[in-house]
């Protein structure tokens, strides 16, 4: 079968990244394409977090000793890192750290939203909920249970025929009932992209609030909340090569101000009584607890690596790699690329369906020699049902994925088809 | 000033510990004695963490490729580590490993507790939830929240002269309108400890439920769920020698099953429609999003690291600590220690006032001298109200710490008083 030849494919050949990640540069024959489930960390993180441990552990917050004081200035640090790699500034171009919360993950981000706003927003009977059909369950089942519990209506934005929410479509489904809108900046599973700009436009014309889930974005292009014109973005680290465990919580600050807290404890309060307490400003009032120093500083890290590679050359490289994923995959007359034809229009993620074969027997084929995708509902049955499968493949790339990976994947599902049909 | 001479403060000379834990080995002019905030960490645990993403680095769960089974067998060996250690076994004697529910840290665990115990008591006005006054706010604040929402009434257990909960107390106001008892087992700032047996007793023959903060005791003391009776218990990772990130809440089984999910998204479902969603088994149903396989995996190697100690061992050093700290604090006239005046009735912390000079002062000039404690409300405010105090000092051991630390903290605060007071 013949290689790709054009252009576009040179600057994809031998990944010049992979030897700064550990388990990548240990494995050389392993392909790992889900990195739209958790990518692969570089050792500068694993470096920074084992450095925390050994040189300024401490509980963070309220210590008035060397160890703490370092502990506490490693998380304000990175959230003043974190708001400027999101373009969270202030008029005078200063990132707004107070602007960034930090959760466990982004489905607590999402929880978060969905537990504080209804009450900013008076949600109720007769207003709506407009997310998406094609959200990952973190951004669905939230809004499930604030409309159950409120009566609001939840509204679906639906997909073109390429997997695409269309611009009458967010006109008509983004109505004057809106009171909040959530909507994914990528799909986890198609890859597809949505006009955050215009569905926050329309969504604050009607008077809503507009939060994105940044999962599948932040890590993979360049953010930024003004261009966005979002009031929220959630993400985790773990997808943009930082520490499990943590996750983000951006938010215009007045906003912040006006939500009550979500999860109370120590640290988020200001004072406290038998009788009630008086909360911490933002953005103390939404972390209660010990605070996940460790992973602050480790996501810090992550930053710091993804800015030396660069976001354009990330985002460059990776559109070249779905490109080129998506091409190879559709020379297979049995795979069946879902959502957009073009590549170009795949952030990250690739699902497909190789026919007749179910994507855990295509899943687990491959792993056996060595390639790693994901297979399932990819966390987002309500999409799934609605494009008709059940169950999809999905290869998704990072920066540090090349050529020579996707080769690997397209050699695999052929030993994929002979093993179930006997020829190639 | 005579150094102890008494037999039990031998074993506390020297740490042989230390040499195990990075930071304390490279400073080791160091004295760590804010164990209580968090603890810190042996390079087992630090290795464990980076093996993990060295080795397996993927997305636990719903992965069929080996690394993410890997990842995934992390989460669900720490599971059984984790419920073998606290003592949750079924009648064979095997773990419970579904009774424990991984969460951000002890605070959110009873968080989840506080948004999902009500529905299953059907919690409301004329109930009754009772916590101590010793509570730290992560245990206190969420039950005043929930007492505002139902308006049902927050109860305090109050403490005698030496800050201890009587017999008398809990049989008085653990009472028949009682349907949630939520108590700490060790108080963070007087280090005593309740009696949970005869507080769990009493809340079921009020047919009420009975919950635990261990977050002060799991690190300290041989922990058993059986023989303490409660139906809850929370706890988190980092302050037991485990990373920052991650906690626990073990529940009795078919307590878990009645509860509904508090977090939701991805991972916690069973199946998805855009009208709702069926909530996955316990332990899932209440971990949304991706879990901290990596924090699993080194708390797995933190209690390890603590059983190759010895749990016995552990205990009975830091009672040796604990006494030989009180005992020389109480050598000094100007300081008065807060709470038992029995050393032995400390399990950990210890809270302290030196005459007539600020705790924020205290812990500023022990630091200059390379001494960490901590001076503030500790989280507690209720119980510094009740007790008279606006702020202490605390000294917190772990099994690490020596006698030298003790001596360089009583050294420190001679200085202390000197710079002051201008004689010793």
């Amino acid at each position: 079968m013949e290689k790709l030849q054009v252009k576009e494919s040179c600057s994809i050949q031998e990944s010049p990244y992979k030897a700064d990640f550990p388990l990548l540069a240990k494995n050389p024959d392993l392909v790992f394409l889900d990195s739209a489930a958790t990518a692969q960390r570089p050792a500068s993180v694993l470096d920074a977090q084992r450095d925390f441990y050994e040189t300024m552990n401490a509980n963070p917050l309220r210590g008035l000793y060397g160890l703490s004081v370092r502990a506490t200035q490693s998380i304000e640090d990175a959230r003043m890192h974190i708001a400027r790699f999101i373009g969270a500034l202030d008029e005078a171009g200063e990132p707004l750290a107070n602007s960034v919360v930090f959760t466990r993950n982004a489905s607590e981000s999402l929880n978060l939203l969905a537990h504080t706003l209804p009450q900013v927003v008076n949600l109720q009977q007769g207003d709506e909920v407009v997310i998406s059909i094609m959200e990952h369950h973190s951004n669905l089942i939230p809004w499930q249970q604030v409309c159950a519990a409120t009566g609001a209506k939840l509204v679906y934005l639906r997909l073109d025929a390429e997997g695409c929410v269309t611009q009458q479509e967010i006109e008509e489904k983004i109505g004057p009932r809106a009171k909040i809108v959530s909507v994914t900046h990528v799909s986890n599973v198609l890859g597809v992209e949505n006009d955050i700009p215009a569905i926050a436009r329309r969504a604050h014309e009607m008077g809503a609030l507009c939060a994105v889930d940044g999962a599948q974005s932040v890590p993979h292009l360049r953010v930024d909340v003004r261009a966005l014109g979002c009031d929220f973005l959630a993400f985790s680290a773990h997808k943009l090569g930082g520490p499990m465990g943590i996750g983000v919580l951006w938010g215009k600050p007045e906003l912040l101000d006006a939500m009550p807290p979500f999860l109370t404890g120590g640290e988020m309060i200001d004072s406290v009584t038998e009788e009630g307490a008086v909360w911490a400003p933002v953005p103390q009032k939404f972390e209660a607890g010990t605070q996940d120093a460790a992973g602050a500083y480790a996501t810090d890290a992550a930053i710091t690596y993804l800015e030396q590679v660069g976001m354009e050359q990330v985002e460059e490289r990776e559109r070249a790699l779905a490109e080129y994923l998506c091409r190879r995959l559709q020379e297979l007359e049995y795979v069946t690329v879902i959502g957009p034809v073009d590549g170009a229009k795949h952030v990250g993620s690739v699902a497909f369906d190789v026919r007749g074969i179910h994507p855990h027997d295509v899943a687990s084929i491959l792993d056996a020699q060595g390639v790693c995708i994901r297979a399932g509902h990819h966390c987002a049955q309500p999409l799934l049902s609605y494009l008709g499968w059940s169950s999809t493949c999905r290869a998704s790339v990072g920066f540090y994925n090349d050529a020579a990976d996707i080769d690997r994947l397209i050699e695999g599902l052929q030993k994929v088809w002979v093993v179930f049909n006997g020829r190639n």
